[in-house]
């Protein structure tokens, strides 16, 4: 190692620090977008995240930073987390670049656009009205992706991928895809079955206050191990987990109907929450001390939401609780909270899924989104080819498309590759909370306590405080022993929908 | 006009728009700060808004401005907007250019330090304490002044003052400040005089709901032309006005015991975000298209809740809103409510001035903070000056420093030149109202109905959408026929204090 090569890494460092300070502040506009600002203030806020964006892009692709690269990969540092945070430089560097800055542009318009007519067509169930705007998207997507693949040495599905989640290809992601739908084919029938000879659950009597609902939610996720010095909660439209490390800011919506929804929404961000705020601080505002990507993210919310709260044992702990926030309804019994909670269905629309159908709504976008970018899909056969998959992994036909190929933001915004995130997420989850239970026998029982303590003690040195040291199979494999094993998942669903 | 120097001048609207925008995002980031933020994120925070304000001067004062600016000066734009726009840039980039580096760094760590140390020194009352570091910040604050001055072609301290209020200098004000100590002399003994003879005002019964008192800021505040799809009104330890043009966000707090803290500070803030909302949209992001200055911002604060919301006519309607609000309580009752929120009093503390004596406290610290800047006052000697100039001018002597110089946190956080401001606000405020008085005979009878609309529509034309076109000296002289004039102001006390 010689002087110049460190200094050129530690130069990539100050660099990298500014970016991701600029990052904080662009996030805490985002926040404020959703949760605060009065609709006057969108036009000017949509200027300053752009403007931030703008100089976070060019910080980030100045012509030093190409040569403080080759100067320090030249005599790289020692130790793992740096070599991983160099490495992790030079692929945001390489994606940053790959791309012409006249091919962003023109992305980011036909994106914009295309999004804009897209909620016009959904809301109208008219695909023909977006399918020339999606066609253009798709077009400018292809283009992208062949350059990022070129330059990443990635196939062009797998380098949009890459973008949200690295460390898995869509070859490690097939086969599991794969084996998932095999087992649907059989537990899904099976699960409606029991469910269908089971009686109905008891639907608890409304209205639920906003407010009580609100402390309750606060309280649950306090208990969870948010601390709210550095957090908040708030609400918005769609709920979220944004801010940033020090300062995490989640948002959920309330129904005076229903509370569920508030307070499991509420867990699901208290996961993602408390990753960010597990993240390692000494690597604060370097690549390698972020988050390792989208899917690890989804696991740590719905290892939370899906593995730890609707676990019998938490319910038997929350019932009580709920007598004590609403009063004493008959429906607030552990058993009746996990037959209602836990309910599955052929559904048209992914949002709304449960645990068990969700990744048949996953796969079939993979695949639909793997032969748009390949050519091998046509945009005008999206309607069709939706259709079909859907009546193939689920066994039914959308009755237009609002409910089927227009459901979803994402194409029509240009996100391809990113669908894959939420099942890795249900998946890593599920892998992760089996390996957590081996590990910790005493799990459940500190669970039905309402001590989520345990579980995120366990997650902290495996996953939080990791950031992207590691890519999402490498990140598995050191924490359960084997990479991405969609068995644990249908473990689990097996044990919580087909035991009974 | 030549296209090359044409060219420049785009450039430099483009960069000034460019900066523009990150200060917006900067003021958001400070309103959050202030308004949301959880203590933990406080950290972080101070390092997001120190990049972005590095990044501002940074694109201020890059190598390639300077050439634009002189190319742009070479051939000036036409237009009397385009002149002042540039000149404003030039001005901006010769205050950001005057002084090193290294003594803004330097200066940055002084004034934070002694803040600090003067948080205890205040608590405690022990000027002594404090002492060294003001004499450190101090003596920054001269090296700034004199760089500033070198290339402002002002004195030191028109130097500094110019920072906060351009357009007036300290011989401007010096005769005005002198000529109201004068009338101060007689009017204030009076005016206690004549309070004391009459009964002492009723006070209204608490305790005041917070959610009724916040209601009613909304209410009162938007009747005053606050349009909510572009504002919002949250809660701080300290009240103000920030947030955007488009987007103001003020603040206030609330005390059950007395609402009449929340509402006249919410009214103070709503003239402030009034004049921030009126600023001229064409010149948006531009230097031109600012506040012209602290000074006029305060005339804008002051006209709306000293002018306007304390006179007799408004508190005729208020009386039964409040009764509404409430309930009908006997303090509610116009008279009641002007004796009770118009008293006059000698007192220690700046903040909790009346008008009429605020502008003593104003006087005062201009006077002894000319002399530091000079030099003429030594650090050491401040606390006895400070209760020399309170014995001169309201007859009072500070029983400790905590009470006297040590209560303001401008010097020690190196403010100098800012508290002329505070006056030039409340002269300004009743030069204004005087003007409009004249021009608008119906004024009152639409005050009497709760109507500011008058009001604000004529200062909307003359003092908001002029943005920073004239500086303070020339905007009063444009909207009221004559430059700063102690007058109005004291014939406004004459008329509310005096003439019972």
């Amino acid at each position: 190692m010689n002087a110049m090569a460190e200094s050129a890494y530690a130069l990539l460092q100050a660099r990298a620090a500014r970016i991701a300070t600029l990052g904080e502040a662009s996030a805490m506009l985002g926040w404020d977008s959703s949760a605060m600002m009065p609709p006057g203030g969108a036009a000017s806020r949509g200027d300053q995240i752009a403007v931030l964006y703008g100089l976070m892009h060019e910080l980030g692709t100045a012509p030093e930073v190409a040569d403080w690269l080759d100067r320090a990969e030249a005599a790289p540092p020692e130790g793992a987390w740096d070599r991983a945070n160099l490495a992790l430089m030079r692929r945001g560097h390489t994606r940053a670049t790959a791309v012409d800055a006249s091919l962003v542009e023109a992305t980011a318009r036909a994106n914009s656009a295309c999004e804009k007519v897209w909620r016009e067509a959904r809301a109208l169930s008219d695909f023909a009205m977006v399918a020339d705007s999606l066609a253009e998207v798709v077009r400018l997507a292809r283009e992208n992706a062949a350059a990022l693949s070129a330059r990443l040495g990635m196939s062009p599905y797998d380098a949009l991928m890459d973008g949200y989640q690295h460390g898995i290809t869509a070859s490690d992601v097939a086969p599991v895809f794969a084996q998932y739908e095999t087992f649907l084919e059989r537990a899904l029938p099976r699960a409606l079955e029991l469910q269908a000879a089971r009686p109905a659950p008891l639907k608890p009597t409304g209205p639920f206050a906003v407010a009580t609902q609100e402390e309750l939610c606060r309280r649950l996720s306090a208990a969870a191990g948010l601390d709210y010095d550095h957090a908040r909660l708030d609400r918005s439209v769609h709920p979220f987990c944004g801010g940033t490390r020090t300062d995490v800011r989640i948002t959920t919506r309330y129904d005076e109907a229903d509370f569920a929804q508030a307070l499991m929404g509420v867990m699901h961000e208290t996961g993602h929450a408390l990753y960010e705020r597990g993240l390692p601080e000494a690597w604060a505002r370097q690549p390698v001390g972020e988050a390792a990507g989208m899917g690890v993210h989804e696991s740590q919310s719905l290892i939370i939401e899906m593995q730890a709260c609707r676990s019998d044992a938490y319910l038997t702990w929350l019932a009580p609780i709920l007598r004590q926030s609403f009063g004493n309804d008959p429906a607030f019994v552990p058993a009746n909270l996990g037959a209602l909670w836990r309910r599955v269905s052929r559904g048209f629309i992914r949002v709304d899924a449960d645990e068990m159908t969700y990744p048949a709504h996953v796969i079939l976008r993979f695949r639909l989104e793997q032969a748009l970018i390949s050519g091998d899909l046509a945009v005008a056969d999206l309607p069709g080819a939706w259709n079909d998959g859907m009546q193939a992994l689920l066994g039914i036909t959308p009755p237009n498309d609002a409910k089927g190929c227009l459901q979803d933001i994402h194409w029509y915004d240009g996100a391809f590759g990113y669908f894959p995130s939420y099942t890795l997420g249900a998946m890593g989850a599920a892998q992760l909370m089996g390996a957590a239970r081996r590990e910790l026998p005493g799990l459940d029982g500190e669970l039905a306590l309402g001590n989520l303590g345990a579980l995120t003690g366990w997650l902290r040195p495996r996953i939080h405080n990791k950031g992207s040291l590691l890519g999402y199979n490498d990140l598995l494999l050191a924490a359960t022993g084997k990479t991405l094993d969609p068995t644990d998942f249908q473990n689990h669903l097996v044990s919580r929908y087909l035991a009974g």
